[in-house]
């Protein structure tokens, strides 16, 4: 006979906000428009847990998501369906009335060199998330953060057009409907767009010179660059109800410490 | 002549919520009720950026640090007075209608063995933000995370009272007004004391057992230590105003996965 | 014209002895004994550098790899070969007497639930390098870390049977020639029945009840974990020749910081 | 009455190479020259472990450290002193051949912003080792690991000028006897001087065109920059017996990726 100690009455009834698993690895085969993804995301899954409920049954938060993953051969058409399923999964297994994952993954992605028009594999991190709220339908969260670089136009203007440059990341992240949520690939091309430059796994020489002209070209600080990710953002995902929000992070080369912008649009597509 | 790059309008017209550097290295000394402490702070200083002007004058957010900082031989009474001065001298160099200045680091303690009564060291994270809005009194958010363990009630009372036992992680972080924050240690003594047992960086045989022992008296779930943050926080500073959060990590010695409990609770005292 | 820099004279006649790119993402295929793995490895490709030329083309190391791996729907047969061919294909391209390939990556494999017989995914850490020294048959190098655990012996011999549990990480690192070098699974099975036990993705209870008295009945300090290591590879890869490299690392859960094992063996197998 | 578990004999006959603690705090002063240095080491102290005892005595490793560093309150003379303390206080409580003590920490150092002349604080990374062998004197092992830059001297050969610029780490490690080891910041400087231009933690924007000029007028590879860190290296501690390595790592502007040059020289100072 089992004794189900997450059924007892905790100590202190306290609500708690998120109770669950986080750190677990999986496997999932995504397919859009042709393109197949194999994808490693960190898995975390967590459910409200009200005062006089002790604990959650952790083994079944992992098996919603064993369940719809078994089948390591199954092509799913999107993450964002695969988090969908697994909540819902979950709903028939426990009771919650906010149940929310995530996933966080490295997201592969060809590219083509500027002059050469060779062809890359370029890679970002991206986070995302769904939440099933009680009465509410499906939200999701959507990140992507992409290499680019920054030329500083305060130190051109100053200087006889010599300037410092340095690598930089750009975030986009954006919370909508299913409906609303664009796909990586369209985020992606909102960062790179916002940056002096692209950035590239392979340039050769006239690759190089070509970029490095385009950057001096594009003198842009990192509130530049922050800026234009949410106005390009705001543009190509004007048809939707998105909430977004940008981060440009500057690793400078005259100092050891970085330079940060953050800021937040928000779009009402009709 | 000096051209102001920063004063010049944005090509778009954006208001960024945050502004600054991140991943600076300082050094501060403090001393409290006759302790001192030697502090290497990772610190991020931002401000916001109105929609009209096109950046922020970075020299100056560091200037305002080492200005403050630059006696390395200055003790000061506590980090969020230093942080209270940098926002106040920043606000002299530059306009802004809200700044926040933020501290990450390590923070050493000392602590007893439980029997052979040995002195050891201890360290935790701390991290420490302070806010200065325009027409608001300063707001102060200080998060500690502590490492101590959980043992499984659940499966001690479905096996024979054997159960597994791992490293956990517990935090509490605190909002509120600078008479409200409390002190480091007392938040430290909160979170040790919601754990299956304190952990120590020496045990001889008779602490080992000792503890080992008091482990197996107190199983614990992760949801349960993050209650015991909460309630212990709620009751020790009953007599302060304060929003605060915790959260428990578990490393669960049977999975390669962690589980983790959130909550919150708010004190209202008078 | 092009101006070669890298075929300048230095101006300190210092031989390098790697000179390369790191932190390079890509994509590969690989299926073996009929299972497919797809694996985003983070490159490290480097080489020597003689005393009297400036500089590496380092777009030719990126090239030696983007034109092996440019056919994303290419399935290798393992990574060792994946290897071999980008190595080779950079001697035709850049002189050098030592070059050396690495991949850092994650590597899923499936498992099953003790006694509910659930299948499971788990995953663990792998790093993989070849090297090609002038005149030498290809050398390998393969670590594999794996998440399981430790039981503490002498608190439990010391303390009526109770004890204190925690996570541990496994290491097993060959280094052999390319007929020696076994596959990952072999390596991840040795270092998986060195612990006090297992761990998995999914334990329902009764899976959870029979690990837990496995590890009590199998208690083991982070030495004993190391030399089981080491005894269970120069057993199952007697038939080799390698030299073997182990590390056993306990998350001591009444500690703050963590316990180390580590020794090396090597096989003649004949 | 105890049982000594470290003291039966292993299942396994296998000589370990080093078994202790890792990852433990603690807090050091130090005092050379007239500059204090509050350092808060993370600590690694391993012995070896001989193929017939099962275990090593964990908590005397711990104490022969809190034992040297109990008073916080003692200034040491330097780290090696510290190290060469602990060995030897270590070598009275457990049998071994060969013990190593290792601290990793942050630096910090004070530096003069090139025009504007205001003083700054800078902060770098250090590792610090002590070995004892039985029957040799003691070695050392010191690597610094300072923040700078690289500019590309070969895009600006063949691109009228233009270039990337990035930041870049330099590392030195050194090795030899007590006597031989230079102090941290000698070989901060040998490093930072082997850059295009040192970093500093604020420029007000006379300094920032002053570095910007003098980053122009010394394009380096990263080739260049482990070459410089090597021959400064050579002719700073010529009188000295060392064993010198030397790793540049490019944190490319243009790529994702980072690019590296690695190296060795030795003095024999007579």
């Amino acid at each position: 006979m089992v004794i189900d100690t997450q059924n007892e009455r905790p100590k202190h009834r306290i609500q708690l906000s998120k109770v669950g698993v986080k750190n677990l690895k999986t496997f999932i085969v995504t397919e859009r428009s042709g393109v197949r993804h194999h994808i490693l995301p960190e898995v975390e899954i967590t459910i409200d847990l009200p005062a006089d409920l002790k604990g959650v049954h952790m083994s079944r938060l992992v098996e919603s998501m064993t369940e719809e993953l078994s089948d390591q051969f199954r092509v799913h058409s999107s993450l964002e369906e695969v988090q969908i399923k697994v909540l819902d999964g979950l709903s028939e297994k426990h009771d919650f009335k906010r149940g929310e994952i995530k996933f966080d993954f490295e997201f592969g992605y060809t590219s083509k060199t500027p002059v050469s028009k060779k062809r890359t594999w370029e890679v970002c991190d991206v986070s995302a998330s769904t939440i099933k709220e009680e009465g509410r339908p499906f939200i999701h969260e959507v990140e992507v953060r992409v290499i680019g670089n920054t030329v500083c136009p305060h130190c051109m203007a100053n200087n006889e057009g010599l300037t410092h440059i340095q690598r930089a990341i750009g975030s986009l992240r954006v919370k909508g409907g299913t409906m609303d949520i664009p796909n990586y690939g369209a985020m992606i091309e909102v960062v790179e767009s916002s940056f002096s430059s692209k950035t590239y796994s392979l340039l050769k020489l006239e690759d190089e010179v070509h970029v490095t002209k385009a950057m001096h070209d594009n003198p842009l600080l990192v509130e530049d660059v922050c800026r234009n990710i949410l106005q390009h953002a705001r543009e190509r995902f004007a048809d939707r109800n998105l909430e977004m929000f940008a981060e440009a992070r500057s690793l400078e080369s005259i100092h050891k410490h970085d330079v940060i912008a953050q800021g937040r649009v928000v779009t009402n597509g009709e």
